[in-house]
């Protein structure tokens, strides 16, 4: 089925292309093929927008009578802001129905599909599947989990270091590295850090890049240490939320809400509580969380197994040292047959280094 | 000048089939062509044996007059085993000479070339030339510095660990990997461990692949603590030669001895002197040399900016732990504008793993 595959990339092109655009809801393109010709494309664009089935429907008008249409996500069943799509297909009179994915909330999984086979459309699903399922990893993520997708950013040497023996880390990466982490920054709903790396960086973990969406900023702050004058509480840039823990003071967090900050008392009085920040922020309606920590924030999401996807930008050089901290510190895994394996790794060029993603499996 | 990189594309294709066969002399290779037919090809196959203008040369019989020969190392000049190759090429009457590669004798760099050109044949230089420089990079080494090129490879984790926190080290990388590195011990003339792996790995240090050719083993043993029941002094596979300092016992030095070890006193009492030991190496006609080292022999090397090539088989996994080893441990590079770089850096799939290769570039 070569030419079903040229005719859902571009769908998935179509849909792509709106990336960052239609949260809350996922990235879907369709294209509508009548006797070898296209006939009608679309993509949905904005919540609140029609569907990408209803664009390129429209497009096709009439042409969409007996024709087959490549839509990257099972069409919908449910009666929401746009309709259903798949009644609308119904309608329109399409032979064919070509999906990439089905939809991923379980409880509704297959009944998009029920309704186009009981008018009698043929309908053939799996097309590309693995592409639509991976572009639209945060929300299927979200839907079904109800908890941010993490994603773990590091900027590494090639021996796995963060930092010299003496702290010194400017520069690991190259400036296209670090242009390439703000892009993922302004893609993601939110970005989190320790109050290490805000006592001793004092970042604005804005994404510089013009145009680029600012996350909300996390900060991990057990005792409530962060600094009133750190930028994320002065600079106005984006909001700040920190969770901490019965350890806080309360004058310091009375300062700092009256900085503007937002702060989240959580369950413990040790360490701030992982899962019950991701619970919190899933309720906030956060579907995306970019980790940006140093060797312990890191080591504790991959130790507690709530890493979703890595991605490494790997500088071609070396630091060494004992006492380096290495991106992933804690106390590890003990065995390596328990280690955390990447799957559907990517390796590619950038700039002057390595740009690594993968997907962790956990033992 | 697409078609001379196509012509010296073959010559560089044939001299590096012979890898491994040539030692001690480097590969080179040659292509004769006339009116843009191939009329001869060659190669340098084995120490005492022509040389590849030669080959060509006898292939190409009176076709090589006029004719255009190709050669990925400036034809030799001096009266050896095989005789003056320029010589010869005047004698045979080819028109124009090009060459990828000078001599890499600093001291008779360009006497073959001038002896073509005194002799009225068109020479046209550095075609390929990174290429051939690269395919005898030991043999450049070597005749230029008189102690071994030496590789230090590594098998690590994504996060650089040689190991988990509990020592665990079996395996990090795939079986294609560890093949691909026993292939590298055979086409290397000794192999480097210290005193540590031999008392905790017991490894045998050969190269487990057909036909494959065992290096001489090399263990830094400051304190002559290798134990008498070892492998590398049981197993007769390969020489095994170990370095020591005035640390060692006398009667435990007669005992390897007696069991076949050669062991090298040298002038310290305290660590090995890894600058000795690749001079002694050197006077021994040794011209390549792989590290297999821990983190502490790696991290000794690279310090001293001993390492001439890196080759790194990273596992696409996490084992993290501050206290894990890295494959560079020691003290490490105080800043992060001094770190080494890599120059010509590969970066390709290998099984399961990622193989990175490139050359330090010390500060």
């Amino acid at each position: 089925m070569p030419h079903h595959e040229r005719y859902m990339k571009l769908a998935l092109d179509n849909a792509r292309a709106m990336k960052g655009q239609t949260s809350p809801n996922p990235l879907v393109g369709a294209v509508i093929v009548r006797e070898n010709e296209i006939v009608g494309v679309g993509a949905h664009m904005k919540a609140g927008e029609p569907h990408a089935e209803i664009h390129a429907l429209n497009m096709a008008g009439d042409k969409a009578k007996g024709a087959t249409i490549y839509v990257t996500l099972e069409p919908c069943s449910h009666h929401g802001r746009t309709g259903p799509c798949a009644e609308a297909l119904v309608k329109a009179g399409v032979e064919t129905v070509v999906v990439a994915a089905l939809d991923p909330n379980p409880l509704v999984a297959g009944r998009g599909i029920a309704i186009l086979q009981d008018a009698g459309i043929q309908v053939i699903t799996g097309v590309l599947e693995q592409e639509s399922i991976l572009m639209n990893e945060v929300f299927n993520h979200f839907i079904t989990k109800k908890t941010p997708f993490v994603t773990l950013k590091a900027g590494i040497t090639l021996d796995g270091k963060i930092a010299s023996s003496t702290s010194d880390s400017k520069w690991i990466t190259s400036e296209t590295s670090r242009y390439d982490a703000h892009h993922i920054r302004s893609i993601n709903d939110a970005i989190l850090v320790g109050a290490q790396t805000v006592i001793h960086d004092d970042p604005s973990l804005t994404a510089r890049i013009p145009n680029g969406n600012n996350p909300i900023r996390i900060v991990l702050d057990s005792k409530l240490s962060t600094p009133l004058t750190a930028k994320i509480v002065t600079d106005q840039m984006a909001p700040t939320w920190i969770f901490t823990t019965k350890q806080a003071d309360e004058e310091k967090r009375a300062a700092l809400e009256a900085a503007g900050v937002r702060v989240f008392m959580t369950d413990s009085d040790t360490r701030v509580p992982l899962q019950e920040v991701l619970q919190v922020l899933g309720e906030k309606n956060i579907s995306s969380l970019m980790i940006e920590g140093g060797g312990q924030i890191n080591a504790s999401f991959l130790e507690q197994q709530l890493v979703d996807k890595l991605v490494i930008y790997m500088a071609p050089k070396l630091i060494g040292g004992r006492l380096s901290p290495s991106f992933f510190g804690g106390e590890g895994i003990r065995l390596m047959s328990d280690a955390i394996e990447l799957d559907q790794l990517t390796v590619e060029p950038l700039g002057k280094d390595i740009k690594i993603t993968g997907y962790p499996v956990y033992q």
